[in-house]
């Protein structure tokens, strides 16, 4: 229970309880100070204090400021508006938001407790308290206010500073106060870090220094002089001196970065609460740079590549936080520290595991070492490799840490996926020349290439490219198309190179900031590094890594471990998961994933293969029934085959086979091919190919449609050519009849596409069951099998009821069930408009990826409710199952277990995600309800 | 309150609110009785007598009957599966049907009655009791069972028929014998009519005789015989001598036809209820062929054709009924009867008035005079003229006799609509060569062609063609395409012909069998008349007449009866009626015909016309939005100019403008085209006309789409040149402006097309609205403007309320709405294969023309239930229409007045028809709820 007015809790009254209300941070914190670790002396500004923040009424004008509120008030997660959120920054710029007065008092005598503690003073001129700013939200979440360090450093406290500092005091004082003033324009102020960078260079050249450690106290007071008039000439205020007005103002840009542009498109991403707020940390500083008895660094309780139970990162002596990221310096590795710090490592090591122990979890943990004293500044769950996070989860149940309902969910669904692709070897070691962020799974390796244009031509030369771009534009959708990966600069989780590059199954590593493109150059630098046009590189977009040359990939597995972790999800799920699959071969690896059926054979595909393509043309380029016998009854045993070979691969098994679905042109050449044929066999004097081509011409133009997805196909084709359904289920029953004499038990279930009407199915399902009678009284052998449908137009789910009384089962086509709610034809929008929705902000997602819950989801939710009430009321079962590219995405598995689907089937490759997915599902149904 | 056990009234036990269970027949001669009028004994079996009988166990196979019993426990109006009817009729023919055995003891004492009444008995050698058997449903149906005259004949009772005929007795008992035997082995055994008169053909050339009048009565005993043979034959039984299996076996076939296919067809085409079964009137017969003191005629108690108050009909003296019908001898005008029986005219007379009162209807009627003797035989409701149907609805409420709310319902939609065709001038005398089922209003003249092709060649050439076909079939659309009229030997009112004739909007007249075609000598022959290709006819699809040459015809008008008739449906109906229309002068016409705002005002159209088509093209191959501003500043005064004449046209009353919706690859040439012209400019030299052929195909390239219908349409349009939209919005507001300063009101709602999510409309509205402030600020006027959605894909149904947050208005949008809901393509599917989806009875109606209620209206229905509780949560108006084409369709309008719209709107030319629906839906709730 929380105190409604307490909006300010020092470290020692917070606990990981209220990781709600004090964030992420907040909560680490005060849990080692729970433990007895060294922990500076702090406090955390509550989340509801932000939030109180935005209501207080004059922060933001009125209107805006209830649009928010009604914003928040509905159920918005992952569906922010951006040019809210832009309005309330610019709202934010022009006001100087006030504090209600509770949290200012709250925050003055959180400030003195800490001042009594450390035994400094805010603003004192002898022994001054400086302090770090961090924000820390409820999730971790990037695109939020940085760190700023040093707090609290005026003209006056650096007096302070500098005498407390030693024999270099003057230097130390000047570096750290310039440090806080370049920090603070940048994070708080909001100036571009470069104009600082640039006076900095421009100085260098001045003074003919190489490095900023040339630099004299001098050098860096004039340069101090420089910032604070530069931030004068850009925000038309003087720089604040007083330290309270500092932190202040630092508390505002934590609070205001809570709906800073990518904060929200982060949560919109990653569906997170934009009602929930951020913390503020403010806590004493210790300086890790107070000589070889000092240091600071960041570390692991477990590597977060390979999962062994290791310490694992690196720390530098004699430095402050930032620059162990900033890359002047080498860092060391962990270890070593055991040999120039023995006792400190020893301490480290202890909190290390205490707090492992602790949170039950790998953790993430930064530490600063002040003149041979060690201080935990941070605590936090640490990310990891998907192997390492899979490894982590099995082992911390053979440890006894966790059970294995904890080990599923700690897993994402992205790091089971992750297994499934190409990855840089983990016993590789590697030296990435740019970071960015892991847009889209999977490593790469390709001749780097700048243009959509040439990408496309070397693509379809066979050459593996890699295309790299500040930034894509449905312009370069060609290039992405053929690309093996897809590198940018500029960019985040939803901008259109990230959404295209998931779309595509490209890996893809975005807003990689470190890469400065020259695009007339045709290069890329990075890491000191220039890579020209036609360059290899490696790409990993699981970790986000860019590497020069290539770096060995090891192809996509399951893991031993994996395995045993899917294994326990299969004792969790009641959603079974079925696959889509063509062929035997696909089947089988279907069934080695875990397949429990397989949900669409589409037999189309089989229609295309090489020798039977002339069959099937022959087919459609017969007029009526009599004449398409002929080609039927050569397609029968061919069809025979592949059903036996199926049912077969999946013995005991399900499998849904779907009767022919696409338009017949499709099978035909096209009106523009086969007129540039025409002209080509008449000048060959060919005559009997010319007649030949001149019936398929007329019969495409017969044949041709406006618009083919809504024309003559599915059901439709039975409908009107009842004679190709009939040779497609006697060649099932057949094939199962053939089976059962071996003594495989074959388990066909014939589905009936695009079915809109009861009427059709009505018509359709009495004459081929018919037909399957038929076959068994001619063989006098019986077979199981069942009859359903697909649910893929919205008026078969609007229906449902109807068409239950007839279907033994329901699959949803989620692919055209999308198109027709939406009116939106898959082929023409991807490369068009819809990818430029989502990166616009005006889709969530692209609905062919991720399930439309509003839209397609309530379609569903209908058809199940309707369909399942039928069958009741027939005493029937209605087997109900999802066959759409969406059974194998996570979202989407979870609304399918909410609604009660019976299975999901999705692509072989998707099946393991697909197995943890549903159990995450089961298991997140199972804790609700214990809540 | 009917009595559950009570299957049989007599006569005089019925009454007219007995109707359901009586049938109209019954019902009708039962009030006759009741108003003294002389009525041949008789009784009716009941309607729940003919429900019973496929409810008796045995008299269908167990699981049949249970399905039917299923069926017709559904709500399934309009929808009874062919096959099943198809079932029934084959299990029903395999049985001999068992009647409950108290309906057979009430057959029986009824028949006592009767026989009492009539002091005749059934069987009886020397005073036999004959009677007439007759089918007779609710309402008036096509398809159930003829009338079977003379039951009772057989060897004993002829002899008591003969003996008691005067002396010529022995023909008129054999004559009657023979037509007895022919009637019941066609009708009640199944026989083909022609089967019988290929006997007497055979026998009149084997004697030399012309006529049937010139048999004698050993003639007719020798083809009784053969009759006899052909039927024992036919059927495996000898023909039934004992009349009370004769009465028996006709009663069967009565209730086995409530399930013929055609009565289905009929009743699933009208939604009339398959439950309702059918009555069986067994009568006594009365001879009008006893001399000439008798006679039998049918005679309508107003003019059918005018609707003037007179007497209307014909008879002949010395007749049987089938007779008159059969056109051997031409039938006298009912007024001559005046002169020939002036004492039965006037008793006639009497009669016909008294019935008309007391049904406060226009009857028809049926009477035989029996040796000077007059006997009414039916009176039912009359069918009549469309213009006759309104002036005798108005001149019944001005005589007192109905109220102007049954006077609303009296007249049927379609006869208000065919006031709007052209029609046969009514003041010429016509003489038909042939009729048929009038199956698509409005009159044609036009050539006699034989074949499509040869019509589409034709028809291209500007001559006027009229279709004649055996039947038509999907490959002969072309060729109805362009056709004034069709015309067909065969099929009903949902055959191919009737179908598309109705969806071209084409008069049709079908299943006309007078006609024999002779396609190879192409030419066809009807009353005595031949016809050859190219030979002028007139075709009346109003009144189903088909006449040689040209038939004068008056065009399409709204009369002053219907006129007055419309005026009081204003007054009853809660709907307003809006119209689509496109110009200034469709806009007059439509607010002529009664629209009270226009519902749908498509940009398109403006933008195809001739001077504006290069400028559109300039836009399109402009490259981004800078390129496009100068063929935008040029469109914006004409698009200005176009709203200017509209509103102005329409001052006072709302407009909806729809942005531009269509693909812009519409305006383009087409990539075929483009191509052909591209080698011909080449050829030319024509380098300029080369470049800009080259450039349009290249983005027409750009812009082609597998699934226009689903591609970059509607409000994608908006989003993605977003400069487009500011241009018609900019035209709408300074047009409103410039006539509030003429002061004008005018009244534009802006609607933006095709959205799926609200974002979209947040985003284009938002735009739009700030360019309206724009222009109203430049101009310092404000106009009132709406701004709202076309709701036209499944998913805006499912989200309306979160549309309805931001839309003023919602307007359906059925025909795309349709398109995706079933995933039908209209353009591709009418002439591929929903037509015959239609007459194969897989959908009860063409859903582009009929609301297709469970699908499409199920999703109208959740849309207006969401939009209207989201406007009532955010306190605003939310005004919902339909502007598809199903607003001018009654059943559709009915419906929406159902479900709560505001308006419907629908072309000009539907306005009448959608006021008189309108006004009938508001009243049916009005007597429903008054129930």
């Amino acid at each position: 229970m929380t105190n409604e007015n307490k909006w300010v809790y020092m470290f020692s009254e917070g606990s990981e309880s209220m990781r709600n209300l004090l964030g992420g941070k907040g909560a680490g914190s005060a849990e080692m100070v729970e433990l007895g670790l060294p922990v500076p002396p702090g406090f955390t500004i509550t989340t509801e204090a932000c939030l109180e923040y935005f209501r207080t009424p004059g922060n933001l004008p009125d209107e805006l400021a209830a649009e928010l509120t009604a914003e928040l008030g509905k159920d918005t997660t992952g569906d922010f508006p951006r040019d809210l959120a832009d309005r309330i920054q610019a709202a934010l710029a022009k006001r100087q938001g006030e504090f209600a007065p509770s949290v200012a008092a709250q925050v003055q005598e959180s400030l003195a407790a800490v001042e009594a503690e450390k035994g400094a003073t805010f603003g004192d001129a002898q022994n001054p308290l400086l302090v770090s700013v961090r924000s820390g939200a409820r999730a971790s979440m990037p695109g939020m206010m940085d760190t700023v360090l040093n707090l609290g450093l005026n003209a006056t406290t650096l007096q302070g500073v500098i005498s407390r500092s030693g024999e270099d005091g003057e230097r130390f004082g000047w570096d750290s106060y310039r440090r806080f003033v370049q920090g603070y324009g940048s994070i708080v102020l909001g100036l571009e870090s470069e104009e600082f960078e640039n006076i900095i260079t421009a100085n260098k050249a001045r003074l003919g220094k190489k490095d900023d450690p040339d630099f004299s106290a001098d050098d860096w007071k004039v340069m101090v002089d420089e910032f604070k008039a530069l931030i004068k000439d850009k925000t038309g205020h003087d720089f604040p001196e007083e330290p309270r007005e500092q932190l202040d103002g630092a508390i505002r840009a934590v609070f205001g970065s809570w709906f800073g542009q990518r904060a929200v498109d982060y949560r919109n991403f990653h569906s997170l609460g934009h009602d929930w707020g951020t913390a503020v940390n403010v806590q004493a500083m210790v300086f890790g740079n107070m000589g070889e008895t000092s240091g600071t660094g960041v570390a692991f309780s477990r590597d977060s590549v390979t999962g062994e139970k290791v310490l694992y990162g690196e720390y530098l002596l004699n430095a402050q936080g930032e620059d162990v990221v900033a890359g002047v310096r080498t860092p060391e590795k962990i270890g070593t520290l055991k040999e120039t710090m023995p006792a400190i490592y020893q301490q480290f090591l202890e909190y290390a595991e205490k707090l492992e122990l602790h949170f039950r979890e790998m953790q993430d943990l930064e530490f600063t070492i002040e003149e041979d004293t060690l201080w935990m500044l941070q605590t936090r769950a640490g990310k990891r490799s998907p192997r390492a996070a899979v490894k982590i989860a099995i082992d911390m149940v053979d440890e006894g840490l966790i059970d294995q309902l904890t080990a599923l969910q700690r897993v994402e669904p992205e790091q089971v996926d992750a297994h499934l692709h190409p990855q840089v070897d983990p016993n590789t070691e590697i030296s990435p020349i740019a970071t960015g962020l892991n847009a889209s799974p999977g490593a790469a390796i390709g001749i780097a290439i700048f243009d959509a244009d040439e990408a496309d031509r070397r693509g379809r030369n066979d050459e593996e490219v890699i295309l790299v771009r500040p930034e894509t534009s449905p312009d370069d959708f060609h290039g992405m198309a053929v690309a093996q990966a897809i590198l940018t600069a500029r960019g985040g989780a939803t901008s259109h190179a990230a959404i295209v590059a998931r779309a595509l199954g490209l890996p893809a590593v975005v807003g990689s900031e470190g890469i400065k493109i020259d695009l007339e150059a045709r290069q890329f630098t990075a890491g000191g590094v220039t890579v020209n046009e036609g360059d290899l590189i490696t790409v990993d977009g699981t970790s986000g890594n860019v590497m020069l040359g290539e770096t060995p990939l090891i192809p996509g597995e399951i893991t031993p471990e994996l395995e045993r972790l899917l294994g326990w999800a299969d004792e969790q799920r009641r959603l079974m998961v079925w696959a889509n699959a063509d062929t035997p071969e696909e089947a089988a690896l279907a069934r080695e994933y875990g397949a429990q059926g397989i949900g669409l054979c589409r037999t189309e595909h089989m229609f295309r293969e090489g020798d039977r393509l002339p069959i099937v043309q022959e087919m459609i380029l017969a007029e009526g029934e009599k004449a398409r016998t002929h080609s039927l009854k050569e397609l029968l045993p061919m069809q025979r085959s592949d059903f036996y070979g199926i049912f077969k691969a999946m013995e005991g098994l399900p499998v849904i086979i779907r009767l022919l679905d696409p338009p017949l042109h499709e099978f035909l050449h096209s009106v523009n091919e086969l007129r540039d044929e025409l002209h080509e066999l008449e000048a060959a004097g060919d005559t009997e190919g010319l007649a030949r081509a001149e019936k398929m011409l007329s019969r495409a133009e017969d044949l041709y449609e406006v618009n083919p997805m809504l024309g003559l196909r599915g059901c439709r084709l039975g409908i009107m050519l009842p004679d190709v359904y009939r040779m497609q289920v006697r060649a099932i029953i057949e094939a199962a009849i053939q089976l059962k004499q071996e003594g495989v038990a074959a388990m066909p279930e014939i589905m009936i596409p695009l079915i809109g009407h009861i009427n059709e199915l009505r018509a359709v399902e009495a004459e081929l069951r018919e037909t399957a009678n038929t076959v068994q009284t001619e063989k006098g052998i019986d077979v199981d099998f069942k009859f359903g449908t697909m649910i893929e137009v919205p008026r078969a789910c609007l229906t449902a009821g109807e068409i239950a009384e007839f279907a033994e089962f329901f699959s949803f086509g989620t692919n055209d069930l999308t198109q027709t709610t939406y009116g939106i034809s898959r082929d023409d929008a991807e490369g068009k408009f819809l990818l430029e929705y989502v990166e616009k902000g005006i889709l969530p997602d692209n609905p062919f990826q991720v399930l439309d819950r509003n839209g397609v989801g309530q379609l569903m939710e209908i058809a199940v409710a309707k369909g399942k009430r039928a069958a009741a009321t027939f005493k029937k079962d209605l087997e109900i199952g999802i066959c759409g590219e969406h059974g194998g995405d996570p979202a989407s598995v979870h609304f399918c277990h909410g609604i009660g689907l019976d299975y999901v089937s999705c692509s072989p490759y998707r099946v393991p995600v697909a197995r943890h997915s549903a159990a995450q599902a089961a298991i997140e149904v199972q804790v609700t309800r214990d809540i």
